[in-house]
């Protein structure tokens, strides 16, 4: 009896079904991992080498065989076939193809189990350090906007209701420290993506005598793991990965949604440049914020992949299970939804226009400047819950008489509260109410500028 | 000022830019809908000759255009690039190409919101139907099995301890059951799916005389939406199906899971056909369930793709946005990993193979049949309450003397309840326990096949 | 040696830890299930006794005291407490303090397994009846909103941006239709939900000679289980119900986003009572629809709750297991929120006042007639495509000129295209564009009108 | 005209629908925030009055006041009724009906939502301090009972398949390591939790000159935030604490799977205290694993939890929102299902019996030191892939004769491979197979050792 021709095929009698090759295979998408695995199998290599469990020639014959595989696939003139299960099964294969009885060394205490878990940490490493650049990117843009837009007033909203007036660059530089948290948390989880796994084996490490702290400077991680069920097992990375882009791409959900509301005629705040938009195929006049609204759209794709993983993992007994193949596509496809969101995100801000006119005119409406006109009878004695009660009812009684507040004259005023003088009027200008707020964290144009330099200074 | 180049550029300034294009488009996977987009833009262009929208000779021009482009499609004589935009934006460029004017006049009283539903609808109907058949070729797979398994006995489980012996054949016919609510399931999806939403328009219908009841029969639907601004932003049949298909997967990740215990060496109930596993690059023993844990798996692609669809509509104004382009890749990549999934475990149930002789030596252990001893006292006048009480006392002991139930003589039963008789140990089989559970939906030989016989006559 | 104190302690040597007995007890919110476990305790108590199990006197017994112990429950007057594990325990308890050993005979033939499954359909029908009564009171509720708004115009939207003019009355008439599924889907599910498994035992059925035809008959089902296996451990009722209430919610949370941004000052289409908004605790004139903004939150409660289920299905094996206990909370909070916010929706939307002139005004801005100006041309033999593109480029210069499309000359048009004629003008109101969307399912008042009758007629 | 009865009602006319009321009102469960709500709103009052804003003796009168409401709250003497809202307005409401006119300035340059933000982080950060305590204690348990089971053989499993033999310590310390991670990611979360918002007032700061870094101080932040906008609806802390917590219930839920399938019968490996099972109310032999189950359950709802936090987040208009009231019920859910867990299942772990015989014997089974077999080839200088094929061919030699490795003779081995010699039985034990995986984190007594050592010393 002679086992199938399969590399783990020694011990079986029939051929695998051909659906359940395809079914089984990871190969069509694991070439992500394609580099990262031959840089790992070289470093594997040089340590086996090095401790004596290959010799120097054999070393030398893998090395150029991995090569030549790396540039053999990256030139496309290597077919990745589903027989060949995955990427690290086809790239030992080519190396036997082509340099025979060393390449059969390879394997030599490693598993594809601790092998895959290295590949993917590589992989996500150089992929997250990219997410964190982009995300600086989208950082300058709205940094850059924030400053060219620096007396703008926009009406703030609560409830998307009118509330008080900002200035716009308070509002953009809102999502400046947002995706400055999202950035701080990539590199929280970069701590726990970069540990070395190689040399836990299928789960018990191996007994072959190999050096796992060399193998973790060639490939230049700071750590390695510490317990070979846990390593070949662990997925939070991966979890935690995606769940990080489900919040940039919520937060990039949040401006879009904004963008969208905003480039509307009835609020008519920004204008999205041509290239940036769409039309229809029946109504000729259409624009639409497609890019903004695709955005939006796709932060469900990412709470998809995120449920994804977070599913395969539940109740899975120890150590490895082949369900946790199934966490490559959700990883890859959030890898580049979040890198594309973010590019063309930052592309597109910096071709925002607003129209500062129609927004100042609208933080005019509505009343925004009421908690001013309380603040200001606070600041003559009155209690704050009573002088909200007092411009509440000025404010019912201008709703009635379609009048604005700062149409009521003084004696008006007094119809409501006695110790109303001329200079209520101070503080229902919309740049009043804005130079006031002038606490850390306001709007203030002095708290904003502030907020603007520390950024500058050290991005911090 | 002159538009830019695409089919809806007239008002534009700009050249959409570059990555905007490859970041809209849906081309790369809308190609599942091509021969739907043909088939629809065939009746479409019949309509208007008909209605005398269209000349007989255009119409002669456009069928045999969309009749080209189809075939060429098909044989990959045609490059989709992403300036295309979609799949319908290519076929009628195309056809321009190909017919010139006559090909100007498809989009007539046609939008690309109405024109997607009717794609979408026609597609999934399809594959709907597909699903169905492979849900009831795995429902004969099991049904199969059961025939072949008739007398086998089956320690069931609760809570994953032993609780009563069934038959195997019971055990399966509940996985009968489970598809078929399935398969009623998606019956009821398909109502909601198979509408005619031509001619919906953008939102508002058509200002173009058209008959949408001569289309719904051209394409054989059996109705058509009611309202044009619902029909061109309804997907509700997307989830309503994504869900049904994550029940699916829900049921064959039970079975799976089973079928995972059931081959390890500690239940050893079962073994997979080696065609159906994979082995170990580093373990040459491993022969492991791979199919069933992918499949166990891929439940976890299913419910993301579920949360994409839902998260995508939560909270979107009406009527068509263009985060409803999200849905197409949950849909299509739900349908194939389905699909895969079904016909994957119908041949590998086909070619289980039972030890029948194991799991009958497992059913006797356990205490699996004092529920029948409490029972027995229960039909001797013992208030239920206290019979279990009774046996449960006598299984503590039976416990910490290590023996089993039947080997304890009437005298020693005697000492927890005075009466048991000579006739207790008839109901301590195996074998009895099972007859006596003859009550419609029991796990008895005869209720067994009749329901065999049920499903055998008319599948219900 | 002799068990604990539980129903089923007979076995058991240690007391349960009294941390284990609450963090298992299910008691606190399984009070929902209170009157169907008592009725079914009752259809059971009878049938046992009509098979000569438990004599008359027993039954008579039994029945009495289960009702004394419901109204003792309903009023409060008997403490529910976690050491009593769940509500059917508890009753048994209850009942054995009342009457003794007649009450020790109630759970012969039964277990908590059936038991349960039974109580939560019985439950759960009641539950989908009411609901699918809310809804058809928010179907109404729109309807006749859309009867009493028969006139009105509103801008209708795509991608938020101005598209065609629709009738307000089509818009409403939209969400009927969503409802109307939504309550279709619901009475797809309730036949899946109204079937009966009592009888099924723990899983296997039962050795006591009971009769489930007449329990079925007894308690009102059309149907009962085919296979006590599936019996016991199918949900699958419980997912497909929080998924239809997903739908719905979503249906609901798509509504509310339009109300919240048509309730902007910068929309302004439509004032929501004071009675349906709250204010600000600081802010004296804000007025929020807060009510719309909780019933969009809500909708993540019930997506929410969909993915608990789901999770907690996915691979388990059969039959039973503890892990089911966890369908309880999210089925309650379904039904709940559901409950409350469709019932609150209905009151909001039946004082909801509309600002037909605004809507008007803005129809009339944004070019959202252009469409019909293209179906003008091809009317006039220019092909579509074409017509759409000349229409674009009246706009382009519309747009820079800031010029209304009804404002240009014949002469002026005829720049753009030779063909132009007076009679264009015809179709650039926002009235003529209405009416000439007279196709089935367009937003003409003929066609609106005439939907509005079928609906009146037999709500299809 | 005068407002309604609210202490936001100046403005309003009619009063709120006693259903909005309910609908709208968190006050049903934020009195979790009740402590936190006035030691925030004491140190607000504290600043006040140090800025001058308020008298001294308003301050004493306002912090009395306060006092004495916690006091009767915590009493219970004071009724949380929801036309109080919340649990901001109650404590206001309360404070004036007892001090009057003072208590009406406590609201001075504050607002709900810079207030609701300052409660949760309180709230939050306590809890977490507590859970990672918890986790600690978690930790602590696998740890002492890895100490205690120092030389105990486990066969180690993946694909639920015997791999290799591993100690059970191992296994034990594998948890360690994830607990670990879990409190690091904790960790790192509290640090963005920690973060004083507080002078944020509606969205825009406050032009009441108050001082924010004394509040900071008083109320031991390490920090605060630094955009008025971002801080009032920022809730990423709790989608990452959720998403944290989701993890660890994760990780316990897969080792609830081991513990429900190593305390079957078939596997046999543990026995689970009975205090921590309980059993079935019909079949009086089963003692069920039900807290590991519930476990695994509840993970599903912190799944979902995790799934309706992130929905509600998606797409909201900046700032504060309403839908964000939908933050609190999961979050409270998360917190306490999370604690109980942890709390149950290290109690439960500290009372576990390991069958270490059974185990052993096991490890003997099913050729788990075929691996050890290759490795002893490749240390004979056998390339690696080789040395696989060759045993494969000895293990399925050995499965069709049903034999053990280890009972080949060294002439049957010569059958498959000339090099074997007598040394071959050195390393087929499962005492050898251990002990060879004598790398960093491999499973040897050695390394296990130092591993522990590590942990004792520095929990690091």
């Amino acid at each position: 009896m002679k086992g199938i021709e399969k590399p783990w095929g020694g011990r079986f009698a029939e051929e695998t079904d051909r659906k359940v090759e395809e079914f089984t295979a990871s190969i069509d998408y694991d070439r992500h991992l394609c580099r990262y695995d031959i840089a790992g199998s070289r470093a594997h290599c040089k340590m086996l080498a090095r401790q004596g469990i290959i010799t120097a020639e054999e070393e030398g014959q893998i090395l150029a065989g991995l090569e030549g595989i790396l540039t053999d696939l990256e030139a496309g003139r290597l077919e990745l076939d589903s027989g060949l299960e995955d990427i690290h099964m086809a790239v030992e294969t080519f190396l036997i193809d082509r340099i025979g009885d060393a390449g059969r060394k390879l394997h030599t205490a490693r598993s594809r189990n601790d092998q895959v878990a290295l590949d993917i940490r590589m992989y996500l490493r150089v992929e997250v350090g990219q997410i964190m650049g982009l995300l600086e990117r989208l950082q300058d843009a709205f940094h850059a906007l924030a400053k060219a837009e620096m007396g703008t007033i926009l009406p703030g909203y609560t409830h998307l209701q009118k509330a008080q007036p900002v200035l716009l660059s308070h509002y953009l530089l809102a999502y400046w420290e947002m995706f400055d948290r999202d950035r701080e948390r990539l590199g929280d989880c970069l701590k726990r993506i970069n540990v070395m796994p190689l040399g836990s084996g299928a789960l018990a490490g191996t007994g072959i005598p190999i050096d796992r702290d060399y193998v973790m400077r060639l490939l230049d991680f700071p750590a390695m793991t510490k317990n070979s069920m846990d390593a070949v097992s662990d997925r939070d990375f991966i979890a935690e990965f995606i769940f990080d882009a489900a919040l940039i791409m919520m937060h990039m959900s949040r401006f879009c949604e904004d963008l969208i509301l905003w480039s509307t005629d009835e609020f008519g705040y920004v204008e999205i440049a041509d290239s940036f938009t769409t039309g229809s195929s029946i109504m000729p006049q259409k624009k639409n914020p497609d890019v903004a609204e695709l955005i939006r759209g796709k932060t469900g794709r990412i709470y998809g992949n995120l449920m994804t993983i977070l599913t395969v993992l539940k109740g899975l007994p120890m150590t490895y299970n082949r369900d946790l193949q199934e966490d490559k596509e959700p990883l890859f496809d959030t890898v580049q939804t979040i890198g594309t969101a973010l590019s063309i995100l930052s592309d597109m801000t910096g071709r925002l226009r607003f129209d500062a006119e129609g927004m100042r005119a609208q933080a005019l409406e509505g009343f925004s400047t009421a908690t001013d006109m309380a603040e200001y009878l606070v600041l003559k004695g009155v209690p704050f819950r009573q002088a909200h009660g007092i411009v509440g009812a000025i404010v019912a009684s201008c709703i009635e008489s379609k009048r604005a507040l700062d149409s009521l004259s003084v004696e008006e005023l007094r119809e409501f509260y006695e110790g109303f003088d001329g200079d209520v009027y101070d503080c229902l200008t919309v740049e009043a109410s804005v130079d006031m707020k002038n606490v850390p964290g306001g709007t203030s144009p002095e708290m904003v500028a502030k907020r603007s330099r520390e950024i500058e200074n050290n991005g911090e």
